[in-house]
Parts: C-alpha cells; sequence; structure tokens
C-alpha cells in the first residue's frame, strides 16, 4: 500500500483526508457528533458513494462513515508498509497446511475493485496476508494468477482453464485445499462446472467471492475468503464447494455444494443460497459446522492426490425460459441451429404451452436433448401429474427433478463433451445436483 | 355433488368407501388406531397419492388419511344435496356486498382438478357457497366462467380477453370487488398484465388459485378463495393483486401487488412471494390487516365504476436468460426474427459478456427495444457501477431497476402495443413495478 494513496477518494472525501494529513493505511479516529470510531483507514469501495470515508475496526468489519457528518480525524499511527511484510514470515516456520489459491478476476480482499483487473497478475502471499492477518495463522497460501476477468465474460473454455488448473494442485498431493476466487456474477456456474469436471475429489475446491453495495460500505471480502480457507483446511468432507457470507449472521460464511447453489440477490453479501437443501456448513470463529439437516450426501477427504477429470465442455446448449406469449419458433430456431440440448425453464412443476408440443417433437425427433426445469427456481419438476407434463414426457422431454437450472445447463455442456450417452447422463445425480431422496421420473 | 360420487377414488381407497357404505359428501367419523376424525367426505385430490381418504374438518381446514391406517368408518350423516342449495338463500336476503368471480381454468374450491376442464360451465354461486360455506357471510357472489384452461396455454389474447371482462365487470358499479381464478403456473404473469392494461381501477381486482402437493392432501383452494373475496370486499384499497396462502401460517392470505409478485416453488402452499416488497396485506380471521411496511403506493378505492382500459398486448417480445456459454447469436436470431423488444435476464447487476454486445448494438440500432433485468430475481439491476453495465448503457440497453423479468416482459408486450413511446414507458414505474424509492437509472 503506498504511503500516500488517496485509495479512490475523490471531491469532499478526498479533501477531508488531504485536510488532516491522513492517507489509506494510517491508524486513525474519526469523530463525529455521537460517535467516536478507531481503526485503519481503507480505499473507498467502489460501489460506496463518494461521500463515505471507510474504516477497519480491529474486529476486521468494515464502515463507511458520511464525510459530511465528520467532525475531526486524528491520525494514531502511520500506515508502514513494512508491517505488512511480517505476516508470512511468522507462518512460514509454522508449518501450517497449505491451500493453494487460485485467482481468476475474483474477490482478493486487497483490492478495491474486487472484480476485474484490480487483481494484479504479481499477487503474493504477502500482500494477502497483509488484508486478512487471520489467515496467516490457519493457512500457508500458494497463490496463483490464472485469470483477470468479470466473472459475466467468463465461458466454458475457462472452465476447463479453470478445471485443469485445480487439477494439476490436486495431483501435487501437497495441499490441503483449493481456493478459488472468482467474480460473483456467474460463480455458480463455474461451480457446477467444477463440479461435474472433477469427481472424485481428494480435497475440498472452495469458490469464494465478494458481493458490496453501494449502502454498506462494509465487505465481505476477507470474511470470505477466511471461511472459504477454514472450510478448505478443516473440511472432512471433499468436493465442490461455494464459500459465502451466511444469512443469518454478519460472522458466518454458508458453505454450499457447487451445483445447488445460485445467486439470489443482486447487492447482498448474502446473496447465494442453497436450493431446496441446507447448506452443507457453516464457517464460524474459526471453525467448521457441519450442518446435519443438509441432504447432501459427500464424500470423505482422501489423502492420494486422484481426481476424475474431465474437463471438457460443448456448449452447443440453449437455455429457453418459458412464458406466456413464447414462441415456439425459438424452439425451431434453437433445434435448427445446431444447438445439440436444450434446457427449458417450464413453469410450476415443469408446464410449457401446447403450442410448443410440435416443434419440441420436432427438435427431439432431430435427436436434440430437450431437458425440463422450473422457472420457479425452488421445488421439483413433476411431469407425471398434470396432462401437460404427461404430454411433454410422450414427446420425449427429459424431467430433472429439482435440479436448477443453472446447473443444468452447464451438465448438458459438460455431458455432451464428455458421456457415451448424454441424454441418460441428465438423468443420474452424479454431483449432488438432483436430490437423492426424490425419484427420478423417467422420460 | 352426486349422492354416490367415487369422488375420484380408486383401489384400496375406492373399495374401503364402498365396504362401509359412505359417499363424498357423508359426515363421517373414521378411526385409526390412535385417532378419531369427524368431518365430511371430500373427493380424492388429483395430486394426492391413491392411498388417502379426505376429510374436511369443521375447521374448514382437510386432511388425508391413508387407508392402511384406518380401523374403521361410521357414516354420521348423509351428504344431501339439498342443503347445499341453502346457503344462497341466506345470504341473498342479507343484502352482502357483491363480487364477480371470474373464472379462467383456475381454482374453484369444489373441483377435484382445479387446473383445467374440471371447471364445469355451469358454475354455480350455490356450488360455491356449498364447497366455501364462510364466502356466504361475507359476499353475494355472481360467478362467470370465461376460461376453462391450464394457465400454461394462456396467451397475451386471453389477458386481452380477461381484462376485457373486468373493465365490463368493473364499470357497471354494482361490484365491491373482483376476483380472477386462475391456474398458478402463469398467475403472476397474468396479474402483471391486468396491472398494466386496467390502470386508475376503482376497486380491487384480485387473483387467485391453489397449490397442492402430492404429501400434503390438505388444500389451500378454500382458504385463498375466501382471502381474496375478502380482501375484494373490504380492501380500502383498488388495483390488481395476488392473494395466496402466506407463508408464515396456514390461517392467512398474503396479497401481493400485481406487479410484484412471482411463483417460486412448484409446489408449496406458500409459493408465491412478493418480490424485493413485502405483501400489501395479510387476511386473517375474516379480517384485512394492511402491511405498514410494504413500500408499495395505493390509490384509494373510489365508487365511481370508471378505469383506463388499454388491453392490448403484443406478443413480439423475446425474454433471454444469460448464462456463460450463451451464444450472441441468439440476439441476432431475435432481432432478425421480428421482435421488438428483448429482455434480457443477465447476471448479479445487469451483465451480458462483452461478446454479445455487437450483437446487442446491432439490436439496438435496428430499433428493437433491450432492456436489462436480474436472474438473481431480488435486488435490482445497478448498471453504471462497472465497466459493463456502462459500456452497456452506451450501447442504449435499459436497465429496468428492481422490475422483475416477468412484469418486464409483459410490460413490453402491453407499451408496444398501447404506448407512443415504449422505450420510455419501460424506464417509468405505472403499476409499482418500480420501487418510486429507487431512483431509475438512465439509458
Amino acid at each position: 500500500m503506498a504511503k500516500h494513496d488517496s485509495g479512490g477518494y475523490r471531491g469532499a472525501g478526498l479533501e477531508l483526508l488531504s485536510k488532516h494529513g491522513v492517507s489509506v493505511g494510517d491508524s486513525v479516529k474519526i469523530a463525529t457528533e455521537d460517535s467516536e470510531t478507531s481503526g485503519v483507514l481503507m480505499p473507498r469501495y467502489e460501489l460506496a458513494s463518494d461521500d463515505h470515508i471507510v474504516v477497519k475496526l480491529k474486529s476486521g468489519y468494515n464502515i463507511g462513515i458520511q464525510v459530511g457528518r465528520i467532525k475531526s480525524i486524528t491520525k494514531l499511527q502511520k500506515g508502514e508498509p513494512a508491517t505488512i511484510a511480517k505476516a508470512p514470515e511468522i507462518t512460514e516456520g509454522k508449518n501450517l497446511p497449505k491451500i493453494a489459491l487460485i485467482s481468476t478476476g475474483g474477490t482478493i480482499a486487497s483490492k478495491i475493485d474486487y472484480r476485474t483487473g484490480g487483481v494484479r497478475a504479481a499477487l503474493s502471499a504477502s500482500e494477502l496476508y497483509a488484508s486478512v492477518p487471520e489467515l496467516a495463522t490457519h493457512a500457508s497460501i500458494d497463490p496463483e494468477v490464472l485469470l483477470s476477468e468479470y466473472s459475466e465474460n467468463l465461458k466454458p473454455e475457462h472452465w476447463t482453464m479453470i478445471a485443469e488448473k485445480v487439477a494439476e494442485k490436486v495431483r501435487t498431493g501437497k495441499y490441503s485445499g483449493i481456493v478459488v476466487s472468482h467474480g460473483t456474477d456467474t460463480m455458480h456456474y463455474t461451480a457446477a462446472a467444477l463440479s461435474f469436471a472433477l469427481q472424485n475429489l481428494p480435497i475440498p475446491v472452495v469458490l469464494v467471492g465478494a458481493q458490496r453495495s453501494s449502502d454498506r460500505p462494509s465487505s465481505d471480502a476477507a470474511l470470505n475468503l477466511l471461511g472459504a480457507t477454514i472450510f478448505a483446511i478443516k473440511s472432512e468432507y471433499a468436493g465442490v464447494f461455494v464459500a459465502m457470507h451466511a444469512g443469518t449472521s454478519d460472522d458466518a460464511v454458508a458453505c454450499h455444494v457447487g451445483t445447488r447453489v445460485r445467486k439470489n440477490h443482486t447487492s447482498r453479501r448474502d446473496a447465494f443460497e442453497s436450493i431446496d437443501v441446507t447448506p452443507v456448513a457453516l464457517v464460524r470463529n474459526g471453525a467448521v459446522e457441519m450442518q446435519e439437516k443438509s441432504e447432501i450426501k459427500l464424500a470423505k477427504r482422501r489423502s492420494d492426490g486422484n481426481v476424475d477429470a474431465k474437463t471438457k465442455f460443448d456448449d452447443r446448449v440453449a437455455l429457453l425460459k418459458y412464458h406466456p406469449g413464447f414462441d415456439p419458433k425459438m424452439i425451431a430456431h434453437a433445434a435448427g441451429a445446431g444447438y445439440k440440448a436444450i434446457i427449458l425453464e417450464g413453469t410450476g412443476l415443469g408446464h410449457v404451452s401446447k403450442e410448443c408440443f410440435p416443434a419440441l417433437q420436432k427438435a427431439v425427433d432431430a435427436g436434440v436433448i430437450v431437458c425440463m426445469t422450473s422457472q420457479c427456481i425452488w421445488g421439483r419438476v413433476r411431469m407425471t401429474v398434470y396432462d401437460t407434463g404427461r404430454d411433454l414426457l410422450g414427446i420425449g422431454v427429459i424431467p430433472l427433478s429439482d435440479m436448477i437450472s443453472e446447473a443444468a445447463t452447464v451438465k448438458a455442456m459438460w455431458a455432451l463433451a464428455n458421456a457415451k450417452d448424454a441424454k441418460k447422463v441428465m438423468q443420474e445425480s452424479i454431483a449432488n445436483e438432483i436430490s437423492s431422496s426424490i425419484p427420478i421420473e423417467k422420460a
């Protein structure tokens, strides 16, 4: 951190900081009419409004204070870059469990803009420890920058890259777990992709990101990264997970299984939710609390360094969301344009209008794999209940039970590239994407 | 109800009923090893398993009893069709508020299969009162069967029919409110359609349906219909609403504003949820409890019988959900195929990959209205935050704030058919579809 880093502040905020002679990294005491706050002056969050100063409290929690409310700023201690380099030295002597951290352009706690190019190519362990000092007490981290991309720009070929990089790290046998930092926009798609591509994993692979809202400058980046790392080290179970802020409290990180998680809010820190299942674990106070009531079946951690990697994806899959006024020609177009699979987001228990039947029949007859999910998001497709569902089954539409449409889209891309009988694979649960307690309807 | 109605029972259930000489409609006492239940024998629910007998308790709640557990069935009183006809006579002398009930093929409490043709063309008030006797104490109901269709088969032209029928009833000036029974699959789309098509309504128009799960024979049809009717009579506010089972308890119906509600579960009775706002009211114990914390602004009820009806829809609108591997050609296809508007369901704050930019630019340049919503469902699109969003704004993509994609799709169909400047209309909140407390970003 540069000594006189303006930290992204501008306007009234920057003026105030200059006036009081403080820079990002300094320990400060900020007084308003009714409060006094001590902590380290942080860079301005990209999503925060211009008129807030952000301070990191001793608890690790960041708060924003409105510029207009600030009566005085006192510098308690100058921020010294030298102090930042100390952490890794401490840890390296400790023989801590090793974690590989693969960065794809997502959230790293030391950045202002965690979403993008803000991730420096030379990201170092020391920078990490400086941002999240607690990390150094838990793990020895090997960071590697694989990609530096907004997650909405990630494509199936990036999933392949990430999967291969993870497999490479796993096979060294020297890591207790892998953490993959990722933009939140499509993190759940990548989590599903890794779940299918990397089967029989010996260790946990944990995706992590950060959400942040303009009205709450407090960031979840540090908490999430710490939670992901602790789960990666301490979990008795292997597999692909997403670790993000839990909904119920500000000190817990929820670990979701990679195929059953969805980003359900544009900005809230607890945006990621497990769908139809309980998150597999909470990480709180440095400990992993497995959630007994989760229906997810997990495999135990192993130490053999083996993984079945099938990392190719075929992106000729169309995801079509049905709605009244939906044009059946859209199905005809997808079938005619060379898509090998169509994932329908139907209504309710898995329906589309009868007007779509001829186009669907034509697609199925042409060898396109047509699957049904529900736009309700929660609950499961049940196509043996009503005429519409039974007709669709008769046409050859495959019901995907409680698989969410995002996971289904990814799975179809994976199955097309790796399975001899992709249609059959779509109906089997291979990575907890379908609840095992629910009988799968036959197409 | 026919005297010897098998009520949809078959197999072991039918055998048991025949053996004990009881028919649907009879008052019965059913004993199992550990319980004794008295009530009226109900028809078997379509979604219920074969091996349950359904009994309506005095409380109005229906329960299912497993055939295998039943030790004896005692007939307490024969069901008499004559008793059913009494209710309307009682009510007609009472000068109760008048409600028009328009059936579109959705749930009516007297049916086994509420979703479909089960709605008889000759649906009568007496049948209604027989099914939900409490209705007779609240309202004098004029039922009319307009449609008899699975809701997934309803199209924009049906919205026009329904809107015109509602407007006709409103203009008679004799109704306290209108109740529209509807299949649940697309009820929220129709609710949005009526919200845009029928502005400046003097009375409440309340859509109602029923969800039912195979493992819970207890139906929400009666509770929902009663709740919808009470809200239609007693609400101080006018507008379009959806009344369905509330999540928190089994005796409350939640009233959602028509543009902000979504079916969020395939089968649960509390599947319908207001998105980003609190439901406007709960109906409990025959009373309407307005929810103070709801952000929705409602107009007061009037007695003038006037309504601004603009009931046409143009279905040349494509709803496209973005995902990694999404093919920009899908946008080009939609633009080329004559769609006048494209509603994007982007990721996070409203993003699609940069690979889509050229196709989007071409669509915008060709005069297609391209709007952005978020597949997160909750939260709002914010496109001034990141490069991707700013680039999309630059291209001319219209950010729709917290409008849900379903309402946005319907609104685009309505705006294209009724507004001089559809693009401008998309950015204004005309039926609470955008939270008024949130500034709308400029495209």
